[in-house]
């Protein structure tokens, strides 16, 4: 019966058929007749063109989208509009193992509030860092407005490494904004309440509820933000909102709104009208301006005084130093965006048709010349709407925000009543032109269209509701993403992208080739700490080590298998199972999942992660790899016992399930001889090329001689065996000596296809 | 300056901008162009032109991904590849709630391992429910590797409704896969454990460690699973793995694959050969063929025991009644399927390059005349490969699974280690034709390919490794699925997916118009439950009930505000906020999300949730809508109180933070008179129209309804404040008022600009 199978070696070589590469059968009577079949206009078919991406492609952008509730980033490609990654922020998310493992447990535990455990973000506003007002692609920030708190993802990763809270506010908005060299990320709050975080009854809202504005320094050497060296300002208990930094002409300066300047408190159960009518009701709120260069100058110079271990400026030393100031914008706006040059700030009044653009130039003269209108209830002097505006612009119902095109004074304006972007020149203040969105638009993103340099040519409208758009999927709707071709004078709709979890409110995007993020981690490492792991091990060295109750696994994962495959630990022991991938080539991840235990590890080449528990139940706790990393990989497996209290162990061994004869060993040497020559074969045919200019090729090499090694290994195992006569050892580590073959060829056969598909050369 | 503020109110009628409908800029020089630009070649033209679907286009498939490790469900259309949502199973997820209202933790509590909640799940294989072995668009099932647990999805909300936990099993991989009519579903062990949950030691596996194979009852009425009612078959410690049910021709019977029926152990750590080296080494393994309906039928007559809950076969009486029998089957196999007129059963050997085609007559024939080659070492009959092999067909180095086309015979097999797809006739035994796919397939999917009609058109390929094929975006890559044409007689690649959360494993795709999801839910609905919830409440029947400690708030939501919203508690209470959604209109959400707590409710519209909690820390919590709902969203905000213990309040009333007068209160009415001159145009508008055929925009007018009826409450309270001369709260209920009105207006545009474009007639 054996003769049946044919073993693996003998077909490494290659399979008998012509794999046809699949004929083209295009012809302009195939497109015509799909076209017709799928009604697809001649428009559609120009804008499939411009969307579709064949395999092995790439996107000219990569978008950064915030999660809304989801907690998380997506990351989708520009104009493909393919989501290329959710990265796990504030939300626990397995397949990462963010929140499972010990290393992001400890990135999620620095986000507690008042002590507790929060595993849901309500994400807003991501910032790309920025070098000079452009964009420099190394790190990413998102805030949370649900708790105010913002992190930190390392573009070279894509992994979020930091999350800091801010200890005054309980409620935020408007972050995270960045100054044009990061210096700070800006933090708004939304919702007023008491800096003490104690109980104040409502009725001393306007004296003990507050507002305010925190400058996270950043530190551009750690790529961390730093609460020691960042800046609160005070401000009143008006909901402030979003905010962006000056820039060029502007730099220094920050500018954030705000809504319900009314100071309203609801509260429709008794009798009061709600929130919504005491919050709209006045005609104007209030644009601030702040001046956060000179902040941090009276902070090096000994004037601020520190407050929950940041500095902290009361408003009656920021009016008398002059970092603030107030001007009237139309009431309850959303955004704020300062033009590409800095010298303009477009405020968009959500309950109004017009967009509002201040002069940077007129604010600056009113500042120097103290020419204020008044001062608010707090002594915050009001610079007049009359001084500083430079013009408005009729653009539609309901104005929200605002981004900037490639060319001079172009900018995009989202509009979500009338559901429609409006194209406008903010120089002459008017209209270019209009195109309908579906439906409700509410940020909006243009290529790097908040920075001193927008490139244009897209535009992605993040619509609030989809309603009829995509095929039904129950009560909660996915959002909307249209992505819009503005490289011409009139706007085009090019593709409707469905984002299926959460509402994301802001997205930045960034030229792909800005970004170069690793394959791989240097052997070892903690990628939270971004420091080499001291729990790693290499092939080999892999230990056990108790002290007491405290147990430290020091293990590895290989294409297939788990060092160690059987784990004792007793009940109640204090149990650290870490784990060093030993893999280089580019996407060969281990996961590890256990019964009865909330984990899953992801273990990307070169990390080590761990995972800390404690089992109080003895049992059986079989563990496995969690990411499909070779033919063998549902024999990547193991097994934790635990055993009971004082368990004493009889002296018994291990039954072998199968038994193994001499021609058992035979045959499997046999076959391993074979797989030999093929591995020989295709070393040498990789030898004989310029391998070493192809760093994905290299890294395979590189793994395909680990593996080679621990077959050699193997076979002598084997071979030790077998001069014993002990069949069953023999045979079954001349089966292991195959399987390190397999993999290697494996290895080797990816990388003879790499070469020949990318021109390499043959050397010497 | 109040004159450079133009109310809304003025602007509802209409822009005065002629929306441009972008004006087509089609050509065929443009199409070329931009072909030249994308170097796009004809044949990706033809394969954008199959796949891109125009805004409002619908998919003619939805796919349902397993999400691996994110423990969630993906589903995505085809052919757009747009991925449309994420569903909530094993893990929590904020944006749906899902983990974070009460009525939802109460499902994943369903979901405890041994008392420990779980918050991830490893998901493999989705399920959907048949009738008469077609797909009939009801339900979903999917099963946690991780922790042997099947969840049930219902289709008419996309909502996880249930999870149950094997009662004896700690490790599964073969689930979920229904029975024809649903009758059950089967789920099969992975990892062999002793069924005591006990501490065995692994010198016992062969006695006391076991398989197992799980008929889950399924009630069809109720929609849920039936633990009480179902079938446990007790198994060899194999590693039992994926199943298939038989139709039709083997009706009634069920088949599972295993691996390492050399019951190896392995132990790398202490000088043993691992896991994958003993576990491969024999040259077969054992398809388990089980009889589901004659277990049922000895169920019914009383015969069975139960065990754990369930009914509970031992491997004694499996053998004496005949329902189990063990056929060799190429070693280490990954998927068997049984082909769509149940004859045919297609086992895929991952370490060889053939598919194996069983026969369902010849296996009948072999257990009828009880011809039996030997038994294994607890005494199961195993049926000959030759006497029950139909044929074997060399397809490819590492055939993984396999799915059906829609001509008779087809069948289309992944093919793990050469990367390709290999399409083939399992009557004939030969292949029809390959293509290879980028990289390292898994499981693959045709459109119905599981089912008795399958429908062939489009295949997807589960590919593991994505490698280089889009943007980089760190260690951890995406998956790539890619989308392939097998319409006609040559297999077209058409796109590629990157997969950005989780590694799916199977893919089931359903023809979408079989799916008839609702849009709402019936008002005060407990969604999981599906019954009206106790905790419902009406608008105007909002109130805070206590009783001792215990404080349940019966909330609503409705644009744009939460009633209550001041919410006033005791240090220590335990208090239950319940929210009501009253809105009708599509895609009209709520959300909820409260400062210090981890909580992100989604209330769609007629939901009912509930958040429990208890505030040990006296304090300010701003709460707010989450879901961008209308222009004043960001206004949709409360607060709650929590007071010390034994506060006294002192009396003292809130402080304005702005005083109106009767000019502000006037300048209010005459706005609100202007709005709702438009709102009755409007309205005259929809009502000349036969709008009572369509089902959205009557929802539409019954909110909009609804809001008016609100706008004439708060115009009589305004009316009445204003006859006492007390302008601040004539100005605010004014407001209140407008508010109302722009919402009804909002409403009543949408019906409108609906009833125009789907085209409504003039009545009477």
């Amino acid at each position: 019966m054996n003769r049946r199978f044919k073993r693996v070696s003998s077909l490494i070589m290659g399979l008998a058929f012509g794999l046809g590469a699949a004929s083209s059968a295009w012809s302009q009577t195939a497109l015509d007749k799909v076209m017709k079949a799928r009604g697809l206009t001649q428009k559609d078919l120009l804008a499939a063109a411009k969307t579709y991406t064949p395999t092995g492609g790439r996107d000219e952008y990569l978008a950064f989208s915030s999660g809304g509730q989801s907690g998380q980033i997506m990351v989708y490609g520009i104009p493909s509009m393919r989501i290329l990654k959710y990265i796990g922020v504030f939300t626990p998310e397995p397949w990462q193992g963010y929140g499972f493992d010990d290393e992001s447990k400890a990135v999620l535990a620095e986000g507690k509030i008042q002590g507790k455990q929060i595993n849901m973000g309500d994400t807003h506003h991501p910032a790309l860092s920025e070098t000079k007002g452009d964009y420099d692609g190394r790190y990413l920030f998102i805030n949370d407005k649900a708790n105010p708190r913002i992190a930190v993802i390392d573009l070279k990763d894509f992994e979020t490494k930091q999350i800091v809270v801010n200890p005054f506010f309980s409620s935020e908005h408007g972050g995270a904004f960045v100054t044009p060299n990061t210096e700070f990320v800006m933090e708004a709050t939304q919702y007023a309440a008491p800096y003490s975080k104690d109980y104040v009854p409502l009725e001393e809202f306007n004296d003990k509820y507050r507002g305010g504005l925190t400058y996270w320094k950043f530190d551009n050497q750690k790529g961390r933000l730093d609460l020691a060296n960042s800046i609160t300002f005070e401000l009143p208990p008006y909901s402030q909102d979003l905010s962006d930094a000056g820039k060029l002409a502007s730099y220094g300066w920050g500018f954030t709104n705000s809504f319900c300047s009314e100071r309203y408190i609801g509260g429709i159960e008794r009798g009061r009208p709600p929130f919504e009518a005491g919050c709209s009701q006045k005609d104007t709120d209030f644009l601030h301006v702040t001046n956060w260069k000179k902040a941090e100058a009276l902070v090096k110079a000994g004037k601020v005084k520190k407050m929950k271990g940041m500095y902290y400026i009361p408003m009656k030393q920021a009016i008398k130093e002059g970092l603030l100031y107030l001007i009237p914008e139309p009431k309850s706006p959303h955004g704020v965006d300062v033009s590409p040059d800095g010298k303009y700030i477009v405020v968009n009044g959500k309950l109004d048709s017009h967009t509002w653009v201040y002069s940077w130039d007129k604010i600056q003269k009113a500042i120097k010349s103290k020419k204020y209108e008044g001062r608010d209830p707090y002594g915050i002097p009001i610079l007049s709407m009359k001084d500083t505006l430079h013009t408005e612009v009729e653009v539609g119902l309901g104005p929200l925000h605002t981004q900037f095109g490639a060319k001079k004074c172009v900018a995009y304006t989202s509009i979500y009543v009338d559901s429609m972007i409006t194209k406008w020149d903010y120089c002459k203040g008017k209209v270019l032109d209009q195109i309908h969105i579906h439906y409700n638009v509410g940020h909006l993103v243009t290529m790097e269209g908040d920075t001193v340099h927008p490139d244009g040519k897209y535009l992605v409208s993040l619509n609030k509701l989809a309603i009829d758009r995509f095929n039904p999927v129950g009560p909660l709707h996915p959002q909307n993403h249209q992505l819009i071709d503005i490289s011409g004078d009139k706007m085009q709709l090019l593709y409707d992208m469905p984002v299926p979890l959460g509402e994301p409110h802001y997205v930045v995007a960034i030229k792909a080739d800005k970004l170069k993020p690793e394959v791989r981690y240097r052997s070892g490492w903690n990628s939270r700490t971004n420091k080499r792991s001291p729990w790693r091990t290499r092939a080999g060295r892999e230990k056990v080590e108790r002290k007491g109750n405290e147990v430290n696994v020091f293990g590895t994962v290989i294409r297939s298998h788990i060092t160690p495959e059987i784990i004792e630990v007793n009940q109640g022991d204090n149990v650290h199972i870490h784990l060093t991938n030993m893999e280089r080539a580019e996407d060969e991840t281990h996961g590890f999942a256990m019964y009865g235990h909330d984990v899953n590890l992801s273990i990307e080449p070169g990390k080590t992660v761990s995972y800390s528990f404690k089992d109080d139940r003895p049992g059986v706790y079989p563990y496995y790899c969690t990411e499909f990393c070779s033919a063998l990989h549902l024999e990547m497996q193991g097994y934790l016992l635990v055993k009971p209290k004082g368990y004493k162990a009889k002296a018994s061994q291990i039954k072998a399930g199968q038994v193994y004869t001499k021609r058992d060993y035979d045959k499997q040497v046999k076959t391993n001889l074979d797989t030999q020559a093929v591995i020989d074969s295709v070393v040498a045919f990789i030898t004989s090329r310029n391998y070493k200019d192809f760093p994905p090729v290299v890294a395979l090499v590189e793994d395909a001689t680990d593996q080679l090694g621990f077959a050699e290994k193997a076979k002598k195992k084997a071979e030790a065996y077998a001069a014993k006569k002990d069949w069953q050892n023999a045979t079954l580590w001349a089966g292991q000596w195959w399987q390190y073959q397999v993999k290697t060829a494996d290895m080797g056969l990816r990388a003879k296809t790499y070469l020949e598909e990318h021109g390499a050369k043959k050397v010497k």
